[in-house]
């Protein structure tokens, strides 16, 4: 991870303009969990990688994810990214707009550096998955009609392709044989959508309903996340109106978030989304059967049990 | 061209979400020249090629263009492009941004088509190039302190690297030498900064300094380009506060347009940039001399005479 944390560095620089790192640095030199770099260079080394390629497909691959953020955010017009202003609100929404292209730009010169055709095909496919999963949650985030197959659409698409593709992509950059890629893909893709539904369980305060400082905002903004839309599923009549009008209306008022809450505790909406992640987490644990016990193998369960419980 | 559309056509299709086609169709459907992907194509044959990947190389080249036109539109609030309003005016910028994206994640995906990781590498860095010289516009569009350095600057990223990578890469697709790699890799750059120059004279009417009915734009905006900065380097005291008043405070009264072509005019500024648009012209067809006569070579050495000719 400092090779990967030198080469973000140095790569976010521009020999053009300052602008470029000032923006890119106030992103990604914040932090976050850098967790998408990690899942690259261990997955590549799980698979007995011993040289250096895996670092630019990781930092390749950290790039795509700031760039999402930085579009994403100039998108919704959101105020606040990890507890701080968003670039947009900082720097104006023109270059939010390019640096998260310049970001996009950098990451494939960065999985040119990887010199694996293939590498490229399978992180470009997931760029171009990703993004349409943005587009499918721009259309679909308000609506009740798709259901749960769109939900999994849009959560494959803007978070679990990025994962899987990290995970895939570092498998063949090792040379590892088809099994093992196919068991990090699988494990990438289980992650990513176990990621995505405890995120979503986080905003209504996770399984237990204690709501956290910062749970509500996608009921306030009406997405129809897992839990909303497994509460709709088993709603009455008089429950579907309620959702219809807060989820599809966005017609908010006093006391919504509370009876929301409710209905989705009694209606064991909650818990259902929550063994759904707990589903998707026993898949990733048991795609790396496919290799022995070992440290980076334990690293990865570990990585596991962290991404889900957060929503516990 | 033939193949170009249809892979176009093809490619702007997703099989998540009818918006992504709804908006690439709109821009690219409309048409537009298609220089680039004909320079890509005219380059790979000329250096003898008989495949089909040159195509993808193409389509990339085209995708890239218009996803940079998709963002340049949402971040300079343009409402007209190509004579018809925005895309951002008709879906509105989320989908824009997030389309523009979709388009550059295709072109990757079409560049790992070629096979070729060299080309990807040459397309991947005019990517980075390119939005670097738009996030320089972005800081150096009402200065005119950067003078002809930064412009030129400007111009080599938003204008000419995409020309360039689209001759270099088509000669590379085609196994060409290094010597004619290189020719092509000048031509696409001279005829890309020839191109950019006669478009910013075309905004003053061209050389003949007589209106056009788009003219004027760039000087309402306060542009820096180069016939403005020609003229303010030559101003006396008072021209160059008449300057820094209609460019860099955009501080415009009736009358100004009309003062600006008359010091244009008189200071010899229009004719220089034409003339300097000529040298570059020049260069273009100089670097054709590594081919021999024929066909393909007279089609690129109109295609110089086109682009500067629209400003005479």
């Amino acid at each position: 991870m400092d090779k990967v944390n030198a080469e973000i560095a140095r790569r976010m620089q521009s020999e053009h303009t300052k602008l470029i790192p000032q923006v890119a640095d106030y992103l990604i030199g914040a932090g976050g969990k850098r967790l998408r770099p990690i899942l690259a260079l261990a997955a590549a080394r799980l698979c007995g990688y011993r040289g250096d390629r895996h670092v630019y497909l990781a930092t390749a691959v950290e790039f795509i994810h700031n760039a999402t953020l930085l579009h994403d955010d100039v998108v919704d017009e959101s105020d606040l990214r990890r507890g701080k202003p968003t670039a947009h609100t900082m720097f104006g929404s023109k270059p939010s707009v390019l640096v998260g292209d310049f970001l996009f730009a950098r990451s494939f010169q960065l999985m040119v550096a990887t010199g694996s055709v293939e590498v490229l095909g399978v992180v470009s496919d997931a760029a171009a998955v990703i993004i349409e999963g943005e587009v499918l949650q721009l259309t679909a985030a308000n609506s009740l009609s798709g259901g749960e197959p769109v939900y999994f659409e849009v959560i494959r698409g803007k978070t679990a392709a990025l994962f899987e593709a990290a995970t895939k992509a570092g498998a063949m950059i090792a040379g590892a044989p088809g099994a093992q890629v196919e068991a990090l893909r699988v494990y990438g893709d289980a992650l990513g959508v176990a990621f995505q539904i405890a995120d979503d369980l986080l905003d209504y305060g996770g399984a237990s309903a204690a709501l956290g400082k910062n749970a509500g905002d996608d009921f306030r903004e009406g997405k129809a996340t897992l839990p909303v839309l497994l509460a709709y599923a088993r709603a009455d009549e008089a429950e579907r109106a309620f959702w219809k009008r807060v989820i599809e209306k966005r017609d908010q008022r006093d006391g919504d978030l509370e009876q929301a809450l409710e209905i989705m505790t009694r209606t064991g909406a909650l818990a259902d989304a929550r063994a759904r992640a707990d589903a998707e987490a026993a898949r990733a644990r048991t795609a790396l059967d496919a290799f022995p016990d070992g440290p980076l193998r334990a690293a990865l369960a570990d990585i596991v049990d962290f991404v889900v419980q957060r929503a516990y």
